[in-house]
């Protein structure tokens, strides 16, 4: 075959060299994403493609490369108007993570700016959208011009992607959703670097859950994706750290959208279960730490006390609620969420302890209930879901609750039960060791803190 | 997630159990190539799973599903109304390979059918079909009924692939090339078998290539592939050998389309050159014994050689061009084949001897001559190509002509010769050791011959 002219870029030459094992260049890289967001490139070639880089890997900077072509892709957003820095935390997603809902009116209250862009659950992890969007009247779909007015205005602003933000990502997401290209690391952070990093945020906290409700169930798997995360942020300009806080059960104790709103009110008021407290503290004192509002983390993790137990954190979370089109009577009186029409109980079998809880079959038990997603296009029923009684650890009696099912279908409910009952282990004794909340913190080397 | 109902396929698991290096149960691959044949599962889907299918591997047990359900795509030539064994042989490709115009009429002439379903060239190799559409008027697209007609009476037929045999290969080779999935041997042993098999024969012979004009460039490869496709025909139920031989040079010493039709007249009267002349040979020696026409490998050559000197052979293939459509004129007077325009000699720089020959870049200045093809729609040209007068191992002399180019077009002409000149390298003294002809015999154990 005589040699294809220089400027002829050819993806099929692309997927073979990754199919042999090769490192592609940033133009073959841009080529590919950019060929691919304006169609010119088909879908049959990126899914070939893709599935090399699940098998093949990628090095650190063909990683950054393409979370640099994804994020182009789009626009980036330019919140230079505002003063503040801005900073922003992800997490790859659990069952009862409501930490979003608490941290951007948290971290805004402290004088940093927090534009956050989130999703949908998805699976057996929840989303953020749903949750807002359980409060009477939220909208997440706010115009860009909006967005920036309720930054502006009370410091943070949550909505949903846009068709402007990171196209490519929308893209290859659906793609790899129907072509088992989901799970790799390199793709994983190429898609969630992009999204945040389109922004315009000076600093981001990442939230990577490791147990058996995350999507990596070891730890040495979380620890390679935040590394990964984290290296990529700042081959891009930006100050990135990971925490790797643990999955293994519920955060929290309520699992639903409705009644996770209802958690986020009892942190922002000082209360709250403990895990799910400690975490958002953990986490905003990095945010704060990274936004130069605090020296420390420790200290930022004073301050952001103070700024829940003065009420400012709670304050900025009604502006946003209002601001958003949210009805923020509901912060003061639950009843103004949706409420589910039965309750059941599921009681312990036994006299001991709580042992284990198998986090995924909770968060599959809340699907089944109609609070969240198998497929993208299902709807969301926001007042369904579980309420734990007991965490990991806990000493139990026999009839006693160990959580409460929040149902509007009788069948519905007789699936999550069963799931339910089979997902608690109880043991004699309490268990030997207990996993703690916060695995590891992962930074680049030489600016640990 | 709720567990998917058992009787639900879906294209997305298949791809994630090939990907993780699980082995296909035959009701998966059934459903995978059924679904990709009729239009249901897309594109992107087999694309991501081709390529993992070219990075984890098959088992025989999965190579021979996949061969089977690609043969059952589509028709099978139902050739039972002839009494005689039907017997083919399949190339995988080279540069100067021409040895299917002699086997088909030579074994044909044996008393056995040969019907013989061909390609067209790609790359660097020629094609069967190419070759004999050089012959004026010779029709290679026959319906069915004309090429089963041609077989009775003749005994041999040579054609096209038809829309009607193993569609899911055609539909699987188009979206092979342009995703980097050509190079598995998993995938060429399914896509050469299920065509082969379509043809509705009871033995084959397989002649797999090594060497630097090969596809499979070192023996090792080419065993690798001869050793699953042998496998594969025995899996179902059909009597297959495979013989490694030599591409490390081109076969014979005509290269082009018209050029190689002269070059099997001149074997077929007994002349030609002689390592055509010995590969002719022994793949009619195996074919006459698989069809049971002689008892051993060396009967089965003496016979040919005897039909070969008396005509026969020459006879029935002046019957099939005829029943054909082609002039069989050019059989007795080559000038009826269509001519270059131009002739150019290829002069050794130096005394010495001819080391090695780069057969592949051989092949490539033929293309760029005109005389095959860079993509699937480009046409050829019949008339150009490359006369060798050298072999590696000659003794060359200043000035003795190397090779004679055929071209139509000075500035294609050029382009072809500097590409030849580089191909042949010349030394002081004679090469070591050479290279056979055959490397080896791949048989399934217990069926040594």
């Amino acid at each position: 075959m005589s040699p294809p002219a220089a400027s002829a870029f050819r993806a099929v030459d692309v997927i073979r060299k990754k199919r042999d094992g090769g490192e592609l260049a940033r133009g073959e890289i841009e080529s590919l994403i950019g060929g691919y967001t304006r169609g010119d490139i088909p879908d049959y070639q990126v899914s070939a493609w893709l599935m090399a880089v699940v098998l093949r890997g990628m090095t650190r900077a063909e990683t950054a490369i393409l979370t640099d072509a994804m994020l182009h892709s789009g626009e980036v957003l330019d919140l230079s108007f505002l003063s503040a820095k801005k900073v922003d935390k992800h997490s790859t997603g659990g069952v009862g993570d409501k930490t979003s809902l608490v941290l951007a009116p948290l971290v805004a209250a402290a004088g940093l700016a927090v534009p956050m862009i989130s999703g949908r659950g998805l699976g057996h992890t929840g989303g953020t959208l749903d949750k807002l969007e359980s409060i009477p009247g939220f909208n997440v779909n706010l115009q860009v011009s909006q967005f920036r007015s309720v930054l502006e205005t009370c410091g943070c602003a949550m909505i949903g992607q846009t068709a402007e933000i990171a196209p490519a990502d929308r893209k290859l997401y659906a793609l790899r959703d129907v072509t088992g290209t989901v799970e790799s690391p390199y793709l994983i952070c190429a898609s969630i670097m992009s999204k945040k990093l389109a922004e315009g945020i000076d600093a981001l906290v990442l939230d990577v859950k490791t147990g058996s409700g995350a999507f990596m169930k070891s730890e040495e798997d979380a620890v390679f994706l935040a590394e990964l995360m984290v290296e990529t942020g700042e081959r891009m300009g930006k100050q990135v750290v990971a925490i790797i806080t643990d999955m293994d059960q519920p955060l929290g104790n309520m699992i639903g959208n409705a009644l996770e709103v209802v958690e986020v009110v009892e942190v922002l008021r000082g209360g709250g279960p403990d895990d799910l407290r400690r975490l958002c503290l953990e986490l905003a004192g990095w945010m704060l730490h990274l936004g130069g509002v605090s020296k420390t983390v420790a200290e930022g993790k004073q301050q952001s006390e103070k700024l829940i137990s003065s009420g400012k954190a709670l304050d900025t979370f009604r502006q946003m609620v209002e601001l958003q089109g949210g009805d923020p009577r509901v912060i003061d009186d639950a009843k103004g969420l949706p409420q589910a029409g039965y309750t059941a109980t599921i009681s312990s079998p036994k006299d001991g302890y709580l042992s284990s809880v198998k986090c995924e079959q909770v968060g599959t038990a809340c699907v089944i209930l109609g609070g969240g997603r198998e497929r993208k296009e299902d709807s969301v029923d926001p007042a369904v879901g579980i309420v734990l009684h007991k965490k990991v650890g806990d000493r139990v009696s026999v009839g006693e609750p160990l959580a409460t099912v929040h149902y509007n279908a009788e069948t519905k409910a007789m699936g999550a039960q069963q799931l339910l009952e089979e997902s608690f282990q109880l043991s004699d004794a309490p268990p030997d060791k207990k996993r703690p909340l916060i695995h590891r913190v992962i930074r680049k080397r030489g600016q640990e803190n």
